[in-house]
């Protein structure tokens, strides 16, 4: 590197950073996600407003290849951190309706994506309309999940049904959207001189799935040796990342798909761990010994301090140098008259198709007109997602500089737009009624409500149980109604910091999901069924987090 | 970035990684620092073995600037990190000895290495002679303070007087090194359109120290509200290096220079602090309210977070890439008959001029042969320090790729060779007995020994000393001698692990020393003067640390 060359890139590298953090400044002051503020920094210093004057003297083209690099590797990294997220996305217990609002939610903007498409592709340099109408319609299906994790957190949403319902429908909707993209690009950008290669898709995802991920097992069970993540454990994994990374992308499908694949084989946290694991807390006092024994999973270790190693360069360079370059890349300026009606169109569609499928499907599952509002807007969120699915399409040549461009500012548009819509649609007050309402089920016992509160880990013995359930008893028998309660509840660890990179899922999330699953899937069906023939109360399980859960067969309260 | 670039640049990454894990581990297996196996991995995968066979695949050319950007981010992170390593490596109480050895260590090879030059621009493709010789006596006169704290770590050497010595020395010599060369690089550098350009260093260099230093209080100021180091901190320290290292390339010296003072004002712990900020222990007992207080220095925290938030992707990529980069623009092929004379001539004079330089003024110095024979060893470990500074003659074309390859040869001989030679002159069996002997200085007093043992950072009260002299006192009348020993001990915390990057001296010894300068400078000097005034005891500060210090004016015991 010559010393004018070296020059630029620090420079560039240091106005990355500095852009990234005041834009994404600016953007939490207005409420909205930091990315957005990146992705409209790089949009500002682009060709729109300036042509090449400002992008020219800060990203001069012989430092291009180096910011790309640095572009790539957050990509990569990014994609890891997606499929890293995967398990604890998928939250429990909400099935039938979540599937429901993901196929609608899906399916709409999909189809109507297509027709748009066919529309679209008269207008446009497109080589091939069949890839090209497919890759719009998949643009136009998808729904961001780490944007959406974090809106429902900073909203305190999580704790409300429909909070819960969303990250389980966006949860659906990311994996098949990414499955989705994978044979768009697949057929798209199939070589002619090697059209078998794509094929060679399904065995290199066999091997990673029955090869690879046992061996990462291993990798945790080394991290479990070793007391701490070694910089020789950080390596296997960065290592399998950019071979996955350069498979699927030698494969003809991009280098994403196997970055999201590597990070979704990572060893993790299984929430219905062996009964065995939990050990049982004395029914007169709980073993500080118990205690010890119910850290956090090895697995779930690895995670954080994956992350914790990765976020900061992460964060602060390799995923603003990619949103800067992406942004770059957007040109308005020559939209003129046709392109605005385009633009129009677009997020007609996007918008409409997506509002209607999320909100139609909700409603078939009887959720009520207001929630199944603030769900369809939620689901409209493209964020992060949306912007690395239309660069591949861009570099691919599946779409030309025009669309990527409008299919940006329809991303940022949905994106921008759920916070003011969720205020109005679904406001603060009823959001918290609604999270009040899911911590008091039912109406409150007569009785005496009594509380088992044990350390996370530790499942109530039976005789803990019992002696709540007879103090129940006593007390609803005192009062001359039949009713009382016995909450059992866990104390989840507040977490020291939360990440900055990931899904915004907060670890404070997480553990509660993962105790009130554990809580609910082992403590108390064991106990549950045996309860409820000799005594009458309900069971319920608290975990102040993303809903509620009741053990079936328990009579009514 | 094309799917063939971007395969081939995930696929460098990849191997980047892996080659420096791997040869990192077989330097370690032969008792070598790891930057010794992957340098040597660069130079096996370079011209010399495989032409451009190996290096063309793994490295071809439209790769090369990413993997370069990569190298540079590596290059500019380490000399920050040598930087601000710098205070902690000035260890006093040995000032005389350390710069007469540094002198020494300097002068000998400066002079004869400016002489061999003279001789080798005849033979080579040297523009100007000046510059030319200089460089070569800078380079022949270096001295790599990272790897001989990390050599005297691993021997247990620091405990021993020779121990301390060589550090000292060494921290010495790399300020005058660098120095040195900024001179030279200046002079040689000097565009001929702008000859006034490297003038504008003295401005800089004021600016930094008058303006910016003062600013990067701030920073600390910040870290310490928020409680921990958030990543709009850490944007600050990391635009401010770039700043600085872009400031220093545009001026025609080079980044490091910058990115070296950079880190060289970065805040940092003051050892001499505030005599009211150490509390003192009550008498009776050591307050815990004291102990809170006694907390590390906060400007120490923030050095530990930022180089634990960097040193991951330091370790494991970006440091590798420079040194696999540097190691590959080796070529030994073409050396032949006179290239090996040369190389001869090189290590001659580079070895014995160092050699002769260190050990005269050590032996001048009243320094035992033996230990005087180890510091000369000691002094010749050239290290990262000497890769850094002949990639950067490489690059301003002051020296040629041959004589490039020789120095490299050179750098890596006089570092592998340290080990085993010391092991030969000073074996561990005699660095045990000085380190003993530092350990128990004088005879043992024939009365009692009394052990004041405090938790670090609380002084010891005149009182608690006053109570500690009086039961030695009646010791020594009991036994009928009138010597006894009071022992004042700090018990300094073993950190929880020793960080990746930076000098390989760890926390450990770091904390020995400043709790030895501090208990030393503080504690005791205000008590000394009084208690040998009034009893004829011995104060020995021991700190099982880099050697010993007596209080003067003390009475002999």
């Amino acid at each position: 590197m010559s010393a004018h060359t070296l020059i630029h890139f620090l420079l560039a590298v240091a106005a990355i950073i500095v852009l990234a953090r005041a834009f994404g400044w600016l953007a939490r002051l207005v409420g909205q996600p930091p990315v957005i503020g990146e992705l409209v920094a790089g949009v500002l210093i682009g060709p729109t407003l300036f042509g090449t004057a400002v992008s020219g003297w800060l990203l001069p083209a012989d430092i291009r290849p180096a910011i790309s690099g640095l572009a790539n590797l957050g990509l990569v990294l990014f994609m890891f951190i997606v499929g890293y997220e995967l398990d604890h996305a998928s939250l429990r217990g909400r099935g039938r309706t979540a599937t429901s609002v993901s196929i609608g939610s899906i399916a709409a903007p999909l189809g109507l994506g297509v027709l748009l498409a066919m529309w679209l592709a008269g207008r446009h340099d497109v080589s091939d309309p069949l890839p090209f109408a497919l890759f719009i319609g998949a643009a136009m299906a998808v729904t961001a999940f780490p944007v959406l994790a974090r809106i429902l957190t900073d909203r305190g949403m999580v704790r409300t049904p429909v909070g819960g319902l969303a990250l389980a429908s966006a949860a659906v909707d990311d994996v098949a959207a990414w499955s989705l993209l994978a044979v768009v690009v697949a057929v798209a950008g199939a070589d002619s001189a090697n059209p078998w290669l794509p094929l060679l898709c399904v065995p290199y995802a066999l091997l990673m799935l029955l090869v690879v991920r046992p061996l990462l097992a291993r990798v945790d069970a080394a991290r479990a040796r070793a007391g701490r993540l070694t910089p020789d454990i950080l390596a296997v994994v960065l290592v399998g990342l950019l071979l996955s990374s350069l498979a699927t992308e030698w494969l003809g499908l991009h280098a994403i798909f196997g970055a999201f694949l590597f990070g979704a084989i990572m060893p993790r946290a299984r929430a219905s761990a062996d009964k065995a694991a939990i050990p049982q807390a004395r029914a007169d006092t709980a073993s500080s010994e118990a205690v010890q024994k119910a850290e956090p999973n090895g697995a779930d270790k690895l995670r954080v301090e994956i992350l914790e190693r990765l976020e900061q360069v992460s964060v602060l360079l390799l995923l603003p140098a990619f949103f800067v370059l992406s942004g770059l890349r957007v040109d308005l300026s020559t939209l003129g008259g046709t392109g605005l009606l385009e633009l129009a169109a677009i997020l007609v569609v996007a918008i409409g198709g997506k509002f209607a499928g999320a909100y139609a499907a909700a409603r078939l599952n009887k959720v009520p007109t207001r929630p199944a509002g603030a769900l369809a807007i939620l689901m409209n969120t493209r964020g992060l997602t949306e912007i690395v699915i239309l660069t591949v399409g861009l570099e691919l040549g599946i779409i030309d500089e025009r669309v990527f461009s409008m299919m940006v500012v329809m991303a940022l548009v949905t994106t921008v737009m759920a916070g003011p819509l969720l205020s109005l649609v679904y406001p603060r007050r009823m959001v918290e009624r609604d999270a009040l309402a899911v911590q008091r089920p039912g109406a409150p016992p007569a009785g005496y409500r009594v509380l088992v509160s044990l350390p996370q880990g530790v499942a109530p013995a039976p005789a803990l149980v019992d002696l709540a359930a007879d103090v129940a008893e006593r007390g609803a028998a005192a009062t001359g109604h039949g009713t009382g309660e016995v909450v059992l509840s866990w104390l989840v660890p507040y977490p020291a910091r939360p990440l900055d990179v990931g899904s915004g899922l907060s670890e404070e999330l997480l553990g509660m999901t993962t105790a009130m699953g554990e809580l609910a899937g082992e403590a108390v069906r064991r106990d549950a069924a045996e309860l409820a023939a000799t005594r009458g109360f309900d069971i319920v399980i608290h975990s102040g987090g993303s809903g509620e859960s009741r053990t079936s067969g328990v009579t009514s309260g």
